[in-house]
């Protein structure tokens, strides 16, 4: 019995994982729940999965769930501290880190700290902290599993295979709703034509971030620090259908690719189950069904958000951060219907021009760059919402 | 160093598997060279590798050897019983059996049971023995490695999971020179157009037996003995592209496939220096060049040889015995001209409807079946030619 501890458990992959927790009832116990600020799910999700401890976003959020029935012996705290507390539960074995944003950060590290296994839905954490949060991991010798289907696909590839027989990652990438727009015509796009996403249903910001292809670039980061290659051994293909998740190639020019449907419930599953695999009540894939599976060039000239991250992780040190900061300061105001679509790219690449990248080795280090970047992307796209 | 022995080396495998040394002279050594009747090709490749055994198919064959210069100290024999002295000589780590059709059968066998690592290139041999050889294996303790390309991939996607893991082995298929042509558009084809394969380049038996889709039902009674999976358990998908070689569905849906070039040398190479793996000069493959990769039903109706393997690995006991030799009375005549494309499944078909499936636990019970198939499926074949 694995007993599990899911940060986000209200959200989309939160969710997902509560499924996988029905599905295999005989090996999975849910003992922490923690979520933002849906009282009313959490508080449902506590009734019937009976956790030791949860926490949500908010002092004012906690009270709300008490109200809703919650005992207060189970609430364990609110915000940061609350996602801590949960996580670092003795009765957990696996924290799956699910929780939007930055968040996560030091509940990751708390639980890192304690031995805990990290199922790693949220890739904020690794390309914020990454070696923060990979160096902690390695001096206490716990494993970081990605639930991110490409990340969870090339660690299926790899299955224990040496480092030095992989030359390159190809990170496949469905290309968003506007696969195949030139720049020009991306401008008038809007946030509903923008959360469209063709093969993923995901939460808000990660679809918008599907639609830039900053997701894909948060993702090239977040491979650097899972499996410690290079931004030059990433590559990036765009493949409408999805079913491709990821690639690893190995010095023999061998690619070994995982193929599987397009359902977190599966690259979740695998994080719980692993290094065991469980049967997942999903249909398989019928290749011949499907047809056709296609491959092409990502256009970063359309795209300039995946261009940015690769910037970003070959300068390391903070401007990582920087990047995704000014990435959810832009996406935020663009939801809010403030900021254009084009003006995304524009917001995070000013903000990086503004920055002098400095080492980052400790969290509070992260956090001041962290805040550095939010104020001043905050600024500059006030200007460019004046230009539009 | 890994001391090498080549049973075939003057045939397409054979002289694929020269390149790998040549690329690897550092960590491979031929020790040991045999063929069927081209002397002027095993001279040339004795002169340059010095290797200490060699044999070829007859002693007219060795003395034509001789005449051309090489030692009487190297030849040891002629036709089976040579192939086995070079596959078994002391200095001999890795056997690699190349030889056409079934003649590599008891060399295989002896090389097992003198503990040598089998590459395995020769898809007749467990075709027709694949109890005897893999349970010869299993005593010894001995690896089969497919250089199959198909089996290859299987056996880089599997890379030590568990067998419990694996639900279904997915063979790929090119489809061949006829993809997409009805069984009356295949009356008249000829020779010569059934040589024309789209995506390998190879040998002529077995390009004949990739337009009839045979190869792909030999292929899957061998991934039977290889893997260990039954005939409900493999499938296979055509897929004219020959990017993706194989792949292997596993518990929960999961698919790991497997893609390179399409050029032996790969899978050779893999096999020679497994569990290692090594650089090869060939180039990567672009998948965004590539554009799309398309999959399909493979048409039973329209290449019935596919179903007919089926039909044998069900049967189990002789009849895959019989598939197979019919199967090389009938790709012989055609290649003759003696025998219409269609003919080739008619005599493989009638011979197995004439055969009372029996039990095969010894190479000799198997070399009686396949006699008497062969003889056989030349009596069917006569009439078969007859009515064209």
């Amino acid at each position: 019995m694995k007993r599990i501890a899911i940060l986000g458990s209200t959200g989309s992959i939160g969710q997902s994982a509560l499924a996988v927790v029905d599905a295999h009832a005989d090996k999975l116990r849910v003992v922490g729940l923690a979520a933002g600020d849906n009282a009313e799910r959490l508080a449902g999700q506590i009734a019937r999965y009976q956790p030791r401890v949860a926490a949500m976003a908010t002092g004012t959020a906690n009270d709300r769930l008490a109200r809703l029935g919650v005992s207060s012996t189970v609430l364990v705290g609110s915000g940061r501290e609350g996602l801590a507390a949960v996580a670092t539960h003795p009765d957990v074995d696996v924290v799956l880190c699910a929780s939007s944003g930055t968040e996560g950060l030091e509940a990751v590290l708390a639980a890192i700290e304690h031995g805990k296994t990290i199922a790693l839905a949220n890739k904020e954490v690794l390309v914020m902290a990454g070696a923060v949060v990979t160096e902690a991991a390695h001096a206490r010798g716990v494993s970081i599993l990605p639930v991110d289907s490409e990340h969870n696909a090339i660690h299926q590839c790899l299955h224990g295979r040496s480092p030095t027989e992989i030359t390159r990652l190809i990170l496949t990438a469905s290309g968003g709703p506007f696969r195949g727009r030139t720049a020009s015509e991306l401008k008038g796009v809007s946030a509903d034509d923008a959360l469209k996403h063709p093969t993923w249903r995901m939460g808000r910001k990660i679809t918008i971030d599907s639609a830039t292809l900053m997701n894909k670039g948060l993702e090239v980061i977040e491979a650097h620090w899972l499996f410690g290659v290079n931004a030059s051994q990433i590559d990036v293909v765009v493949h409408p259908q999805s079913v491709v998740h990821s690639m690893v190639e190995l010095r023999d020019g061998s690619i070994i690719a995982q193929l599987g449907v397009t359902d977190m419930r599966l690259p979740i599953q695998y994080a719980f189950s692993y290094p065991d695999r469980w049967p997942a009540p999903l249909p398989a894939i019928d290749l011949a069904r499907a047809g056709r599976l296609e491959f092409d060039q990502p256009d970063t000239a359309a795209f300039p958000c995946l261009a940015l991250a690769y910037r970003a992780l070959e300068a390391e040190r903070s401007l990582p951060v920087v990047l995704n900061a000014a990435n959810e300061i832009a996406v935020a105001r663009f939801l809010e219907g403030r900021l254009p679509f084009t003006g995304i790219a524009r917001v995070i690449e000013a903000a990086m021009d503004a920055h002098q990248p400095e080492r980052v080795s400790t969290l509070a280090e992260v956090r001041k760059v962290d805040q550095w970047a939010r104020h001043r992307a905050a600024e500059i796209a006030e200007k460019v919402e004046l230009e539009v």
